[in-house]
């Protein structure tokens, strides 16, 4: 269970279907081997799998040809923006067609007294961030890499600053879709709420490009907080770090970031970002607000963590300060990775109702204690939601073995728990099994919307679950 | 455009279908014309619409039987809770059975460290806060009625508080939902997010009961703040009391209410409640936090209505002062049917982008002013949406028509703002048309998976949209 599921033998393009996109497309059209093996790259763990051509669009309306053309002809059909997923949500195993959106690029507008703009999918969270700072706003979803909006759409991305300000669930207002049926749509209008209706909005963020193609979202903004601060602080426990948390949460506070980085993973992150922070179990937090309510906050967050044996209590205001944390936190990844040279990165994640996280680490830290591959713990422990990094050497078939059967103890830690097999990378090819242990007989409503909505199976096939069982 | 849509003829149970549901219900069915009257009516101006027979459920188990026998014998199935919706939601048009889910009133779990709560649908709102109060929390969507959790969430309620907690979209972390294919399901874990497949848990929020019975809802909970003060200021524009909100949010002030009464809504008010505000456009406040922040909140937002020709800013952190206060704003919907004795209501609701809500209430009271038939607006300024509630008389055929005259325009004006044509209420019987004016083709998505999902259109037939066209 969590392997890649095996896939039906790839079908060669029809006869002339090049030549129509080529017609179509013209220099858009990619069919050399470098561009196509840079698509068929994954993040992660998973083989390659090449897509059979590539077609950079650079509207809606190319998008709309190229899936009337893929459906009349049967052709498969996978969207990609940065290709920074972890769970081969975008890897076309199936062949066909890629849609690399990359190139609609362009912000379309910014309404920043209705705090919510509207850009094509190919924006990249830190190209919009740039944008948005002159006039006072900012997005906030941030999952570390620097994905395209339409990806972390199609995969639900959160991060860091979710336990404050959301997921991509709550950040979008609308969005721009191709449909299967080549329909150009609008799930909804910018108004805040609405009770129009079945909310396609929320059934497309998250469907990893098997629904349909997302080119334009508009998303919901927030205001730069007049003051900001950060702290970090070393726990000698775990229990005690996240006992720190919950009790920030019950008496109020509203932390806009609180990360848990394990001990093995801060001096991973010592060693990668040249810093000398203790190599225990730590939080990162961050603290928006009024300068005074700022402060307030700090002050709460200080006292619980001294409570819970929290030592180190390091805070700061000074921007240079707070990027330099957030820098080696948002390295953590490939500073897990590269624990050993040459060797490749493995990552899954969970979520458990927060009443169980401390459990939920401290067995799969004492899992990983008695492995043989490096696996790091770090987290977004206001939400529940924690990962584990493991550094893998690509030649060793043992150690993917090893990895799997510790992947398929934590994810079943986290069902007992009435958690989620996964809090934010989505189900893509590694987690298929563990979705139907999640949710049972709900898969088999989600097999009807697939089959009603794409009923030949050419969107992102082979993706969540398996078309017809 | 905006009246009932025509239904087919009703079609008589088939024979032996009411003895099956005596076998399987017993005492809890009933098809006495008292229950079936009762279940027929709707809080607003829709012609009453009967259901064949009622049953009342008392756990899923019973959903499930009935649902197999409905779906067996090609019977109407309608979920019935409070019957406080204002579109005719509820409303058995077709006939069949109504499942009323009332005695469904159990709370399951209260998970005090997980801020969350998992409730029978019959659950009512006010219960449920009696509930949670000994142990600090609360359940923050207010739609003003006393509804039950199951009917807010079929329909996509908010109501005052959804400005700082959000909507039922936000506040529901899973469902459990008896499918037309007789199966029980739950739509997600429990924990806080995942990425874990299609977001079933939003579908099914606003569906109406037309994809599926919603029996059980897993919520999200706050804690109640250290400190509450309400607030409320007289303006002499409209748009000094959008504005002041406006500038509040850009400031950053998390507003928990921010409610906007025009002069003849107070003038409803202050008759129907005995209360002695100034007859103007009034904003009621209401400010969660510390104490040292919630007074700075206060502070701020006084500053800010005192630049926009606010008066007579009234502020209190007694719970006397404020039960008042929010008393009256419940009351607002029957004080404003209530300006003309023996009248009937007549509500409607939009919302827009925040930037045109000045513009779009202002054409609204002006539409207002040149009508005959009383019409007060009232709203949740925070969100951009608004409510105008008509008194209306009964024996006048005339004034029926100048509503949907004025309604009609209402909608047309939201729509040509980018807002929705309904904020919360939902499509129900009477927004049909403009879902599609709205949303175009997209509805052909929801025409897709509501045909997938119930097949033979027997789940609250007749609502949201017409089956096929």
């Amino acid at each position: 269970m969590g392997a890649s599921p095996p896939q039906p033998p790839r079908k060669p393009l029809p006869e002339g279907f090049l030549d129509s996109l080529h017609s179509a497309f013209g220099e858009r059209l990619a069919t050399g081997e470098a561009i196509r093996s840079q698509h068929g790259q994954s993040e992660a763990h998973f083989e390659p799998a090449l897509p059979d051509a590539v077609v950079f669009a650079r509207s809606t309306e190319d998008v709309v040809e190229l899936v009337r053309l893929c459906v009349a002809a049967g052709v498969p059909i996978v969207a990609y923006g940065a290709g920074t997923s972890i769970e081969g949500n975008a890897l076309p195993v199936r062949g066909g067609v890629t849609v690399d959106l990359s190139q609609m690029d362009a912000i379309l507008a910014v309404n920043a007294e209705d705090f919510d703009c509207t850009v094509q999918a190919g924006v990249r969270r830190e190209q919009l961030n740039e944008h948005l700072r002159d006039q006072g706003l900012f997005f906030p979803i941030d999952p570390g890499a620097n994905a395209t909006i339409g990806g972390m759409a199609a995969t639900r991305a959160s991060g860091t600053n979710a336990v404050r300000y959301g997921t991509m669930r709550e950040a979008i207002l609308s969005l721009r879709v191709v449909t299967p049926d080549g329909r150009d749509i609008r799930t909804s209008r910018r108004a805040r709420k609405s009770a129009a209706g079945y909310d396609l909005t929320r059934l497309m963020i998250g469907s990893e490009g098997t629904l349909g193609i997302i080119t334009e979202v508009t998303l919901r903004l927030h205001a730069i907080p007049e003051a900001i601060s950060s702290a970090v602080c070393s726990f000698e426990t775990l229990e005690g770090a996240v006992d720190t948390v919950v009790q920030s949460i019950q008496l109020g506070v509203p932390l806009a970031r609180v990360e848990i980085l394990d001990d093995l993973q801060m001096k991973a992150v010592n060693r990668w970002s040249k810093l000398d922070y203790p190599e225990l179990t730590t939080l990162f937090f961050e603290f928006h607000g009024s300068s005074r309510y700022v402060e307030e906050q700090v002050e709460t967050v200080r006292e619980i963590a001294d409570m819970n044996g929290g030592s180190a209590f390091r805070w700061s205001n000074l921007p240079e300060e707070r990027s330099k944390l957030w820098k080696a936190r948002h390295e953590a990844y490939y500073a897990a990775v590269n624990l050993r040279p040459g060797a490749v990165g493995w990552a899954t994640d969970v979520c458990v109702p927060i009443s169980r996280l401390a459990e939920c680490i401290t067995e799969t830290k004492r899992d990983l204690e008695g492995s043989s591959v490096p696996g790091t713990i770090l987290g977004h422990v206001g939400d529940g939601n924690f990962h584990v990094v493991f550094s893998m050497d690509p030649d060793a078939p043992a150690e993917m073995e090893e990895v799997e059967a510790i992947n398929a103890r934590l994810v079943e830690r986290a069902l007992a728990m009435d958690g989620t097999c996964t809090g934010e990378h989505g189900i893509g090819l590694g987690k298929q099994d563990w979705l139907v242990a999640e949710l049972g007989e709900a898969v088999e409503m989600m097999r009807l919307i697939k089959r009603a909505l794409d009923p030949q199976d050419l969107f992102n096939p082979g993706k969540i679950f398996a078309f017809s069982e």
